[in-house]
């Protein structure tokens, strides 16, 4: 059961101009299952991606990266499920690269105008005959307001689509942000990758794009985390199609410029909240707060430090006020000229320690009703400087344990 | 059920001369149990200890450091289960030292010969008083053949009490290595700590100990891992009471140096893997070999990368052959030069994964084979240099959930 998260209303999703989606039945891996999704982009679009760090990542991850550095116009992405096409050596790379030939044959573009997406299965050949026969039935498929249709296209173990959409007025010209994502955990059948997909019909200089893409994962899907797992697929695409009628944005740094970095943000934040409130066997969304660093680095590290922990994540299972387990979490961050005596410790609006040890008021049924809440805030004060990040987790339930330990099927 | 792990035989544990262990009922957290265990050294005797990394230390770890680098002669060692004594703050160092105080003048000794030990509920007062009234029962108890009831008396969640001993012949004198350990996790009732201590009667000079413990450490106890939650409370004690009658060690570098090394890393080992196959939870034993890094700190860091992954662990709990979770966590275990194309992959005697990709001779049913065995040997080769490191740990389990859940009773 995710934790506050219901399917999107697909009315509420607004199409962005420029962006038309088309999925089909392409029998990847199962049948009868939506597993092929394409994007077409109107020509002068413009798209930037972040991907993941994990040194052993994907064919289609090296195909993306060498795609969007050749700055051809990028008009198509192709995005299978069912298949992540990782360890899967030289080979995977030939048939990532054929998958983009394939769609750049049938849409008269060139290959290195086409985006491969693949998440699923890892070490096993993809299907690349499968993808090619269910290309044209998904081209014929697109149009403009199939983001809901994608959202449950693109899911492996996800149990709810995935997608958010904003709009807003830029010099009263009314500007979409539109996005979908999914799940985070490499799952059953070892299923691989978070994916993110947000597009905007702004106008804006299309060489804002690389850095505010970095900006917006940061924000949002850099900022998440479900067992510590960095997939080999994860990617995070901004797409903005420059279709909407106002002033060309050439700086972030304007009214219009933050109005939309704002929007962006939001969308991005929430689908990538969305991920964690459908992580595998989650039944509590946990905000983690590391505020007093001496940088965000380190404030980052000692949140990721809580998040990884699987005592942490049990604790929080249990609804269980075992605390010190935070404690010991922050003091293995890796700070090496951390202080003890100067850390604070807050759960919501109780306050749980201070100066390293149990806070004089804390009362142990207080530490007990917050962890009951499906939402559940926790604040660390390091004592050291100004700096602060904030993180997303999850709980880590027996269910994690099911998903995770079924034999793939 | 630990993994391959029985009790040990207390005929077979040999007393070390020079040291007497008692222990007793104080009732520091439950009634009827042994949990406060004191260690008598004869004067002359030498220590010399490792302790957690993690900054937020308990307040005995601090006090055993500054005992130590005083270098009054240890003479006593105090070890209470039931209550960790960590995040307690300014008081929580007060009652440590109070507690060496109170072993010191019963023995007669100044209280920097004392060293205090504590494992169990975190951010919890230490309750002194207890340990005060169950230290005479303790001293009174002090026998050299006591060992297997320290093994017992140290255990937490423990299910079985961990204790090793080897005789070896140095220059025709027989020598006695005998240690016990206790069980890694941190855990219900938010227990802390692993706790090992292993005694010699070795001749051996004592400027010696605390490079030795350390190496002794690195090949034991630093090389083994749970879940990852390194504890407030970790502490590894080597003690040498130079009563054998052999001509004195002075360099390790010599037969009898090498001769007693030995004995004591397979003694250390055996209590660090006991900890590992009495995992909270664990029903696989699992050998990490990381072959061909440039370094050994890099294929450590490989190694933990894959022995905290919680997908890779539920994959070995479940029995899944699902190997691309491995070559994941390999791809983000922070080696940033890491060249896929040269990974390779074996499952014990199967060859599973090469040059990044799929052994063309991989069958997953040979996969399957190896991964339902109780012990298992994974080995990922880097392809970077001659470097190596072993590491081991245990799989992630429902159990472990159920245990870690559990609310504090």
């Amino acid at each position: 059961m995710p934790v506050n998260l219901s399917a999107p209303d697909p009315a509420q999703l607004r199409p962005v101009a420029g962006v038309r989606i088309g999925v089909a039945e392409a029998g990847i891996r199962k049948a009868n299952r939506k597993d092929l999704t394409v994007f077409l982009l109107d020509e002068g679009a413009s798209v930037a991606g972040v991907f993941t760090r994990n040194r052993f990542c994907a064919a289609p991850v090296q195909v993306c990266r060498e795609h969007l550095a050749r700055g051809a116009g990028i008009r198509a992405m192709v995005i299978n499920t069912g298949n992540a096409n990782a360890g899967t050596g030289a080979e995977g790379l030939v048939r990532a690269r054929a998958t983009c030939i394939a769609a750049a044959r049938q849409l008269g573009l060139s290959p290195e105008q086409v985006l491969p997406f693949s998440t699923g299965v890892i070490m096993e050949p993809l299907p690349l005959e499968r993808i090619e026969a269910g290309l044209p039935a998904a081209l014929a498929d697109a149009r403009i307001d199939h983001w809901a249709r994608a959202a449950e296209a693109i899911m492996t173990t996800d149990t709810v689509p995935k997608a958010a959409s904003r709009r807003i007025l830029i010099d009263g010209v009314p500007v979409t942000v539109t996005g979908i994502s999914k799940g985070a955990g490499m799952i059953r059948p070892n299923m691989a990758t978070m994916l993110g997909f947000v597009a905007t019909d702004a106008a804006i200089a299309p060489e804002l794009l690389p850095a505010l893409v970095r900006q917006l994962a940061d924000a949002s899907f850099n900022s998440i985390t479900i067992d510590g797992d960095t997939s080999t697929n994860d990617s995070f695409v901004l797409i903005a199609t420059h279709q909407a009628a106002h002033a060309r944005i050439d700086t972030l740094d304007s009214a219009a410029g933050r109005q939309l970095v704002a929007a962006l943000t939001e969308v991005a934040r929430e689908l990538a909240q969305a991920i964690v409130r459908d992580g595998e066997g989650a039944t509590k969304f946990i905000t983690l707060r590391i505020e007093g660093g001496a940088d965000e680095d380190e404030c980052r590290r000692v949140g990721y430090a809580i998040a990884h922990s699987p005592l942490v994540k049990t604790a929080f299972f249990a609804s269980d006020p075992n605390l010190g387990r935070i404690l010991a979490a922050v003091g293995y961050a890796g700070i090496d000229d951390l202080d003890q005596t100067l850390i604070d410790l807050h759960l919501d609006d109780v306050h749980v320690a201070t100066q390293g040890g149990r806070h004089p008021a804390y009362r142990e049924e207080d530490g007990q009703r917050v962890m009951k809440q499906a939402e559940i805030t926790v604040r660390v004060g390091l004592g050291r400087g100004n700096a602060a990040a904030t993180l997303w987790t999850c709980d880590l339930s027996h269910d994690y344990v099911s998903i995770n330990a079924d034999y793939r099927s």
